[in-house]
């Protein structure tokens, strides 16, 4: 699929290909998920009760690992319904796609973090702040989208509603900020809870 | 492709692009089943005779891969007829969609827990309930889709027999917990058999 | 793409989605010729005349990096032209498919070790042994596709010459063990020879 | 989608299926882009100042991960473009793109290195090396269609400009070498410079 740039010249030379974009974008958000599985190591040689000791004390791992695949899971689908609304595409839009997706593709890095210090500060607050800005950067992208006038007219106010409910993560992983300060459990209850909310499918 | 939401309305907020999610499943599937390689660890500066020894103890290993290979091909070549199934989707499924993924995705874990330590209890216990939970969740996926009417009439009939079919796992992997207490080997026995009788084809 | 299962029932029971297939094999096989990177590890801290000396000693594992990307490049090119062949397909093909993936997945493992070991007849033996058998179930597989009437009827004599072709590389790999006993070396300088008349493309 | 090879005979045998080959293309490059985050190490069992001194001194990763993400990025956006020009394709093409995409696999080793060893000219010099052999093997390709009429007649012109475009991040690659020797942070303030004038869109 085809999509004009900047609204309307179908020459060769100003569309793009579309369907993909769509597929890299897809492809890198199933291998971003899917990596997270490698920030659960597993260490050789433990004799008999230090694997049942590994195990017993794998479930900070665990919750980091659920944590980011729900979160990244949430991103793709928020995305996904993103690119169904544009009618039209430019060359900034697919640079802010790509910055996008190399915060997407980061997530790993702090969800290991967590994973392995999930009761510090240090480790919540740089979660917090990779995904904070990630969420941001959906939020800055949708915006402009409507701006540029890429936006099929009929999901216009479907597209305004997503704005604004993409611009809420940005503020919970913000505000966790200062939270985590305090109390780094209490930061993860907050995500835990926009989470449950999220997917309660309201969007 | 577009599916409509919850039987009907074709608008454009109710449909869901079905290819994309069908294509993000398969990127899943394809990447999860290719990281289990990387379970299988190399050491560095090892002197000629202890090479050989490694290569030797490698067999728990390629075994724990194998089987890890074929258990998600299998899943995957069942999710794969399931989808082909359905003629409506909800918002709901893809939750449950991606809670199914995320489980398949976490298998390289319990794979190289298995393949370090797979004569021990712990190990063969861990392997079992996250394989056995992985079928449980495509059991309930299969029949939220039925009790939903999102079947194809004419697929409904398949779609009963897949979800007799699909409980099956579930239960011989939990089944095989309290045996893995007795034997772990047993259980790893009991495990190739229902594969061998899956592949088959006679589902 | 639908393809009819056993040459002809194409009622919705017995087609199988073979562009799903395909999409799938195409992911599978890109995802392990990119994981070869992974072989190819970097040490932390190493002070400033040690990072020279490593780098100068990677030749092997780059070596082994390019060699396996070669050989996994050409299985798609084969598998590519291989699957363009075919009208039919059956739920034994599909198995066999998957197996055959399940070697190709396979491979960073025996590079990884080659590359840190390419000296040594272990090695050596290892990287043949795994390599000559998925040629050979590659072979197999053109084999059984033929022997089943799924392959075009303009296509034949394609197949035919296909199939005289992929016992090629399973020959030479294996011929390479008895070599490799004698001499690491030369066994690999055997497998370039191969890989070089390979890409001249007359296939 | 099907190309005819050498610019005609569209009979079974000479025409490449080249939907895969982009496909391919597309995966490999997701799955290398993707690779990167690999390159950020996470160490176990720090005790809590050591945590904040492992964040802070992460800089070094962070940067060379976004700098290869934007490299990558930044080719992947080429490649598309120079996809979306061919009307035509033969197997040495093939072979080339493979070669091509080999080296963008490598890119998150020299990415590894230069992230752990940002300040020394070895890891300087070799990240210039291989980033400099990938732009002109991606030159090489370009001539290569241009010179066998594989270029669609109205992108004759575009394709001229992106050839021309393709070689100056070779040149500024290589001519980072001789900077390296001198000061490893010019040389990467050279790139950085490049990057930002490729992503402003002129291409």
């Amino acid at each position: 699929m085809l999509l004009p740039v900047e609204g309307g010249d179908r020459s060769a030379r100003e569309t793009v290909d579309f369907s993909r974009i769509v597929a890299f974008t897809d492809g890198v958000f199933a291998i971003a998920i899917t990596l997270l599985v490698l920030s659960l190591e597993v260490p050789s040689d433990l004799p008999g009760s230090e694997l049942r000791d590994f195990l017993a004390d794998s479930w900070g791992q665990l919750f980091a690992y659920f944590l980011s695949f729900a979160v990244i899971g949430r991103f793709w689908i928020a995305h996904h319904a993103y690119f169904a609304m544009l009618h039209s595409f430019d060359a900034r839009l697919l640079v802010l796609n790509l910055a996008y997706l190399s915060l997407v593709v980061l997530v790993p890095f702090p969800t290991e973090i967590l994973g392995e210090y999930g009761d510090r500060t240090d480790a919540v607050l740089l979660y917090a702040l990779v995904l904070g800005t990630t969420s941001l950067l959906g939020w800055v992208m949708l915006r402009y989208t409507l701006r540029r006038g890429h936006v099929r007219p009929d999901a216009l106010e479907q597209a305004a509603r997503a704005a604004a409910g993409s611009v809420l993560p940005a503020i919970v992983f913000y505000a966790s900020i200062p939270v985590s300060l305090l109390s780094p459990g209490v930061a993860q209850l907050v995500w835990l809870g926009m989470l449950a909310d999220a997917f309660r499918g309201r969007r």
